[in-house]
């Protein structure tokens, strides 16, 4: 299986089954078995080191999280803040998001955040940013009619890039803040990075965008 | 007609037939034999004092522009400056941008520009913004199918609106920077506006957005 060569990551991993969902394909069209009850799932793709997705969790514990990550050198620091907060409505998983169809069927996912995605900036990387449309398709194939994106990001060349492949693609720009931190904005919950660039006085941009039907 | 009661500025409008146009109503749908050739129309609504619109047409002789612009104080100075040029690709029109419909028709217009336009940050001033849907509506209703709108502002608020609106109404992105004069975009004419506030280090929202037919 995919850990076979991070035997100590998955060692760990392994440990913890309520934190991280070792065979994830098993829960396809089955996420409310997971989390006990039928409650909306929303999904940060991307996850890093978990802050962000532990504190959504606590603070919405009506909604069910699930962490998605690659790299294990981060999300074992991610596994460490599920186990010191002990929420039952946040999951980790340790796959690739370009996978996501191998362990959620259209429907399973009401939300997709991305925070500080990898901009990718040389053109000729353009299909591995996680707005490009590939991506953009890929989760409306898993998520509910009308399933939201939220995004945001320091990185003015990815947000100008975002912003226009949801143009393309057709998604409704339901909000916008190109100065998220000097905005009206409530209840935001910081990532790792987003705390460290923010204090540097970076920008932080950040929108909202829907499929329609 | 409309410049009874502002004789100095109607006067001097009067003077300069080959700048202002009089009776624009009388070329609705006949433009060509306004400029004496057929080449595309760009107008911008909101032009004030006329830098952007007479360096576009010095810069581009084969596009014909019209400045729209309400009020005399500034468009005098826009005139000052057509008398200047001596160009023959640039024309001013001194009405009110709700009443496009009476001066132009469906195709008349290949692009419209709009530079700076006043923010009206009051919720209950939206309708009169000038990327209001009603606005869009209108721009739409005299453009040739697949007209473009290419937008600049100062104003985050206006543009993070704007941003808003076009995606509601269904526009293309097609172009998009959050910091232009630090962007590669080439081929830049400042409003007078925009280097007052560039100079003081203010950043300078721009896009160019698209119907779709």
């Amino acid at each position: 299986m995919r850990l076979r060569h991070k035997p100590w990551a998955g060692e760990k991993l392994g440990q913890y089954p309520q934190y991280a969902i070792a065979e994830p394909e098993t829960y396809k069209g089955h996420w409310a078995e997971v989390f006990g009850n039928p409650n909306p799932v929303h999904i940060e793709v991307g996850t890093g080191k978990g802050q962000f997705v532990t504190e959504m969790a606590r603070a919405n514990p009506d909604v069910n999280y699930i962490g998605i990550e690659l790299y294990d050198s981060v999300i074992i620091t991610a596994l460490d803040r599920l186990i010191e907060a002990e929420l039952p409505n946040v999951k980790l998983l340790n796959v690739n998001a370009k996978d996501l169809k191998e362990y959620f069927e259209k429907g399973d996912v009401d939300r997709v955040y991305l925070n500080f995605s990898d901009p990718w900036p040389k053109n000729r990387h353009e299909k591995r940013r996680l707005t490009y449309k590939d991506f953009l398709k890929l989760y409306e194939e898993i998520m509910v009619d009308g399933g939201e994106i939220h995004f945001k990001t320091d990185n003015q060349g990815l947000f100008e890039y975002s912003l226009q492949s949801f143009s393309y693609y057709g998604l409704l720009l339901t909000f916008l803040s190109l100065d998220l931190h000097k905005s009206d904005f409530e209840g935001n919950i910081m990532t790792e990075y987003e705390e460290k660039f923010s204090a540097k006085g970076q920008r932080i941009y950040r929108c909202e965008v829907k499929y329609q039907s």
